[in-house]
């Protein structure tokens, strides 16, 4: 089968490997039908070192059941499936917590122990907890399947940005970023009641979709013009919520300078940092909250999906390009370089 | 009358200065019955440049009303009033959302604008929002005094801790620290609900209050050896809540140690630190939520003063020594020698 091995900075590539196949009696194997590009894959794509054999890539999956292990009972071959970007057991206090990204025995894709989903054909540890079949749809049904890929990550992701932050009917919230992530948050933070949604990106085309989501406020501007933007957008208070969808520290600055007394920093662009201020002058003297982390998407799945078959929410309007799982290379490229917002990947 | 000035570490003096005035007309004029030495009194105690001039100090206080100013609605002279730590008008948007010490036209005490709360009198400023009456009850109900004393801080820090963690039926909340904050934050950890509230500290006299206060259990050990103790008591998986009342580094530390996937670190020890580790490796990766700050007691109190009158809670078991407020510098040694808990002081 075709799969997408990354094996420096820039250098992705489509090649011809082994079929996966089952290992573990909780393994299933997925063929896939629309799988994407990230924007955390861009972040080795920038850095990576250059290696001989290559890091094997992609975290989102929707895809049918090709054969399952002998413990699977709740997926079955045939069955169209979503694969959240980390698998879990769904079971453990962890995860009936509802963070799955920290189930102590999952994990995550594109890893030295577990394949990436960026493949004609992906193995899913503990199918159980870590599929999510799409009752009622087949692969036929392409108009819904962008939406529901979403859902595998970047939807969700946004999603749980506003959950964590715990919106609440007549607040005012400002997204940082106007990526894909970013353009979800908008999308959740008008589906969580948000009164106001600021939106912080500099590309037009971009903050048109955010408008599009429920953006009611579009500014360009970044550091201490932009927090100033806010400040004068909201009395001079701030806003109750920042939805941080970038993860460079310019935007944690950023974010700390617009929130309000008493409100929420929320995270989910993944921090390139590991210190940062939280001290009196920072977080603590104005009662900040900060919060956030990878999207335990499966806590969130089950309540997204019929608002996508329904057409509540189609957030699946983030893929701008779609390539053949051969072009991957070229999506990347123009991620990358910012022609395209979100690349979606058929077989 | 007399007023407490300190002019450098260890060096706290009882004088006699000029009694307080009215000078704006939110002002009132208050006469303490009982004030107190509070935890963070200590730190000038510790590291306080000597000066000519002093600093006064004190921000606990319940009185009696001398004399308000001309817009003065809601008290009068006569009434017995708590004056939470930090004065605000209590009608902005942020008082409204309930973060009163963020209030932009209030302040604190024991500043260069406003003089501290251990003295014989005192000057309150926006009075209809910084002081709350007690009604039913005169400054001859001695027994219950303490308890509402502690509202004015110490009980209702401890109480900001556990209500910013959200604290659920069922959690397990581990606090850090044993001193008076700590100890209240195991009250209100009891009150809120908490199943299992671990209390780590290692002053016995201090986690023997705890244990009356609703502490299941107590651990000791600091650093790894008491994260490796808090892990082994929740199955590995560690504490749904931290409640952090110490405000130092290693404190920090220990919360990211033991907090579990998904939980909060709630903080109201004032952090002696700017920047921490909030990144992949400690609080993103797992989905942490970071929060506390300056507690706006004026938020709780309402609720607060009916719990104390009726019994349901004693926080003012947390003082363990009196002075006449000649006395105050032996009270200030006392608390540094840890030979005191907390020192109740009346004039």
């Amino acid at each position: 089968m075709k799969a997408t091995i990354m094996y420096g900075a820039g250098d992705v590539r489509v090649e011809t490997v082994a079929d996966p196949t089952i290992q573990q009696p909780t393994d299933a194997i997925v063929r896939t039908v629309v799988t994407c590009v990230c924007g955390s894959d861009l972040h080795p794509y920038h850095d990576m070192p250059a290696t001989e054999h290559g890091q094997s890539m992609g975290h989102e999956l929707l895809g049918v059941v090709e054969e399952v292990g002998s413990a699977v009972r709740t997926v079955k071959k045939g069955d169209l499936v979503i694969a959240p970007f980390a698998f879990a057991d769904n079971t453990c206090p962890i995860c009936k917590d509802g963070f799955q990204t920290a189930c102590p025995h999952g994990g995550f894709y594109a890893t030295p122990d577990t394949a990436g989903l960026q493949a004609e054909l992906s193995r899913v540890p503990l199918a159980d907890g870590s599929l999510v079949v799409v009752p009622g749809v087949t692969e036929n049904d392409t108009a819904v399947l962008p939406s529901l890929l979403t859902l595998s990550d970047v939807y969700l992701t946004g999603y749980h940005a506003a959950h964590m932050a715990r919106i609440r009917d007549g607040q005012t919230v400002t997204v940082i970023g106007d990526g894909a992530v970013g353009l979800s948050a908008v999308l959740a933070a008008q589906q969580l009641g948000a009164e106001r949604i600021i939106l912080m990106g500099r590309h037009k085309a971009r903050t048109d979709l955010g408008i599009e989501f429920g953006a009611t406020d579009v500014i360009a501007e970044r550091g201490d013009e932009g927090i100033q933007k806010v400040l004068d957008l909201t009395g001079g208070y701030g806003s109750h919520v920042v939805l941080e969808a970038v993860g460079h520290m310019p935007a944690y600055t950023q974010s700390v300078g617009i929130v309000r007394a008493g409100g929420v920093i929320s995270r989910v662009g993944v921090p390139q940092y590991e210190d940062a201020p939280v001290g009196f002058m920072s977080l603590f003297g104005k009662n900040i909250t900060l919060t956030g982390g990878p999207a335990p998407v499966r806590a969130y799945i089950d309540e997204a999906i019929p608002l996508v078959l329904d057409g509540t929410i189609d957030p699946g309007k983030v893929f701008d390009r779609t390539v053949a799982i051969d072009d991957i290379p070229a999506g990347y490229a123009a991620m990358d370089a910012r022609e395209a917002l979100k690349v979606l990947v058929t077989p």
